[in-house]
């Protein structure tokens, strides 16, 4: 995943078949502001519905809620959000444009300057000789912008709110209707899907660093005394994955290392078991749905890569051709939250759980839709010597698609029979798509090009024998199949119970 | 549902037991902001996906994108919304309290003053002598108040942008994008899901008038000449659905006319076939949410109420404890919008569809989710004499929990069997919840409370031979089923293809 022009390659494709575009495009677009089009639409609701039976549904315990996105100033007076959530601002002085300094540090000199102190940031750009890389100006001295958008609520001038940062505030300010929902036992969780927002100062690389995005959260609230006594881990504690310790960090690393949860827990790479449990059940997550498990693994965070309050964060880490990438965030926020929302508004989060008096902790894994969305297309996709066109190799669990109906040619019933057999695949549950424009080649690119797994075409045979063929997109080979099994055949396909190969083969053996 | 005060009960349940709560309500809450709790969250996430099936997967020519919901101003200049999307508002002289003029015009006197001029209000006020509900104090003059909430986007000052006040506009922002994906071939459908905001002057009635809320609505792009050749119309034309002309507008009104849909478009009560089609399938929705027939209708809207260039717009009204409101909205907007951003960005949105260059007119018919599950509680709320509590009456459609599963008491094995039986029935795709904390009568009622529509409770009995008890919920009636027989017999009672009463014959009879 190397290539330098992959990013734009897959842009051209998410622009040209209905993936993604950018927002009011007609107007010179929205920097950092995304639509999803049909089918960057149908992959997101695979994805939200593949995370929710696995961390949700599947989870007596785990509850989800829907939050309001607009929050009035005191939950971000409260949050420290108002006071702390800003990123290092530098302009030019002569051309005004303006850049994130850490960002612009790096891209000069390599130094990472995450998290430090704005005084420090003016020297290494004075060190350095910095300039304005647009017009090679003079850089002004650093300043804080906080990255949260402001409105004004009611008609009322200076009743104040802003756009949530995170969907996690909304929990943390209504935490005693949900402790009461849960009827007060520990642990349990809530998670959200929503979208956020963050007035970045220079967004870029497509889905990665956007304004607004949708994030899917679960905060998990537990006593912490029973940290490393979650009973969901025992079915996960074996799980291997790919950690990057912060030991390996204070020198060069090349490759990380792979060990079990259990392993990790023990070390105390990972805080705890509950942490423990998330990381394992996202390594299995993002390989069925595509992302090859040796191109990512989770860091663990460097001091001041953290707020202060962590307990130990661990950022799922993808390898994509723009350079390594968080898509997950794992965070141990202990009771930071909730002891701040406690003070600000005079309330008790104390709970009595299981005879015991509790002010819970929280470990927060957060998803960023978008980012997982993107890191699915780049591994997906594929140019072949073969084939003229570029092809998404999506698994069924995440491929808009699945399959699509084509009639050989339009006319002698061809296009009825086939489209009978689409309304039917349809009813039957499958994602199924009907063309009947133009030759069949060029119908079999077009379907590659979005990633359908399996065409289907209705011939003159059909008509006569009641059989279709199935062409598979990997290897563009093609099986006839009587029209009577063919719920059965794809079912067995799509669900990698049966490969093409095998199928192939039991045709010959028949 | 004349009862007054029927919604601050259903706010009372909706707060104690999970359905919806106010945002950020330990700091006084936040006016017109509502967060879904666990049960209000898995009832928008059945009604979504009910909606979805019905109007979007179910169609191949409609598709569903995903938009910014913080959009550039050009977009709404070019809208017309910062120039008009606005509610007049007085203020009081002495105290400074705010109203909507036309609302506390109906207040103190029934005239209805949707859609005066500024002065038109201002003479009814003076006319009547309103004077301020809070203190009495004398009103200003009325003055317009746009309700869009408006942001800064970047670092850089000026760059305003605007949170959406309606899905539509991302769609005909990015029309060309869609009609091409769409392969230009007229009519087809862009539906969208997702949160829009208006900034209202007072929020009123629980989630009737709020300030952010969700939408489920389609644009539905067709040629003009083609609005009455809509072939989805033929299989909804004989759906009988309740109306109320403008003609009857004129005089006063008590009852809505039932009439097929078919004849309301050929009566031009409809406009066209286009909108014919969504409000027959509008109707049928409703009605299988478990909202009854009789308490709604389609009502023409007067000219006042609509936009200049609307071509005909039906809103569906509910009669609700708080008066007749608007809970789906169905605009005829022609090719008003398609024009404004055509000029305004300079693009052209005329496409060649079957051989013929067509600016499309465009239906819209768009539902809040809010005002969609507010009218279902209130519809489903019921006390009974034979209950100390309330409950709701869901269908199984809506329900947010369909089964409980109870152990009669905790000891002896009851409680390990009934959580094995728990955890069989949601891998089978049962909604199921356990609970094995107090009496079972209390079990019951807390069961009852949230709709939960049949009790499993496993007894002695069970342990030897295997049977269970279902207790239905809205007879409070018991039947004895054997384990085998369990998940068809739940999933014929869900489906409504037995009844509990059937049930209890049969057993009987064995």
């Amino acid at each position: 995943m190397t290539e330098e022009n992959r990013i734009e390659k897959i842009i051209d494709v998410c622009l040209r078949r209905g993936f993604v575009n950018q927002s009011a495009e007609i107007y010179g677009g929205s920097s950092g502001f995304f639509d999803l089009g049909p089918l960057g639409t149908l992959m997101r609701q695979k994805l939200v519905d593949f995370w929710r039976q696995l961390f949700v549904l599947d989870n007596d315990n785990i509850f989800e809620i829907d939050g309001s996105l607009l929050l009035p100033e005191s939950v971000f007076k409260a949050s420290g959000h108002l006071d702390s959530f800003e990123d290092p601002l530098i302009q030019c002085k002569s051309c005004k444009s303006m850049y994130r300094a850490d960002h612009i540090i790096a891209q000069n000199t390599g130094i990472s300057a995450e998290g430090l102190s704005l005084e420090e940031l003016d020297k290494i750009v004075e060190e350095n000789k910095i300039v304005c890389p647009s017009c090679k100006g003079e850089l002004d001295k650093a300043r804080q912008f906080n990255l949260m958008f402001s409105t004004g609520i009611g008609p009322v001038s200076g009743n104040k709110g802003y756009l949530r940062p995170e969907t996690a505030q909304n929990i943390f300010v209504n935490f005693k209707r949900y402790a009461s929902f849960m009827r007060n036992k520990l642990p349990f969780g809530i998670a959200q899907v929503g979208k956020s927002f963050r007035n970045e100062i220079s967004p870029r690389n497509f889905l990665i660093r956007v304004r607004e995005f949708e994030q899917m959260e679960i905060e998990m609230f537990f006593d912490p005394e029973m940290a490393n006594k979650f009973s969901l881990f025992d079915f996960v504690e074996d799980v291997e994955i790919n950690i990057v310790t912060k030991e390996m960090q204070e020198k060069e690393w090349s490759k990380p290392l792979s060990m079990s949860v259990k392993d990790a827990v023990e070390k105390r790479i990972i805080p705890n078991q509950v942490m423990g449990y998330f990381i394992a059940m996202e390594s299995e997550m993002l390989q069925a749905l595509g992302i090859p498990k040796e191109s990512f693994w989770f860091r663990f965070m460097l001091p001041h890569e953290t707020p202060h309050y962590s307990g130990g964060n661990l950022d799922l880490e993808v390898k994509l051709s723009i350079g390594n990438v968080e898509i997950i965030g794992n965070a141990y926020r202990t009771d930071y939250d909730l002891k701040k929302h406690q003070k600000a508004s005079k309330s008790t989060f104390t709970i009595v759980s299981n005879n015991k008096k509790v002010l819970p902790h929280v470990v927060e894994p957060s998803m960023g839709v978008g980012r997982i969305l993107y890191t699915i297309l780049e591994y997906c996709y594929r140019e072949d010597e073969s084939r003229t066109w570029s092809w998404f190799k999506f698994p069924a669990s995440i491929a808009p698609i699945e399959i699509a109906v084509f009639p050989l040619m339009k006319k002698d019933g061809l296009a009825e029979y086939a489209q009978d057999l689409h309304l039917d695949l349809k009813d039957a549950g499958f994602v199924s798509f009907y063309d009947d424009s133009g030759k069949i080649g060029k119908r079999y690119a077009r379907a590659d090009e979005i990633g359908i797994l399996y065409c289907i075409t209705v011939d003159y045979e059909s008509l006569e024998k009641d059989t279709v063929t199935i062409r598979d997109r990997d290897s563009t080979k093609q099986a006839r199949v009587p029209i009577e099994d063919l719920e059965d055949v794809l079912d067995a396909l799509l669900e990698e119970e049966l490969t093409f190969e095998e199928l192939l083969e039991n045709q010959k053996n028949n």
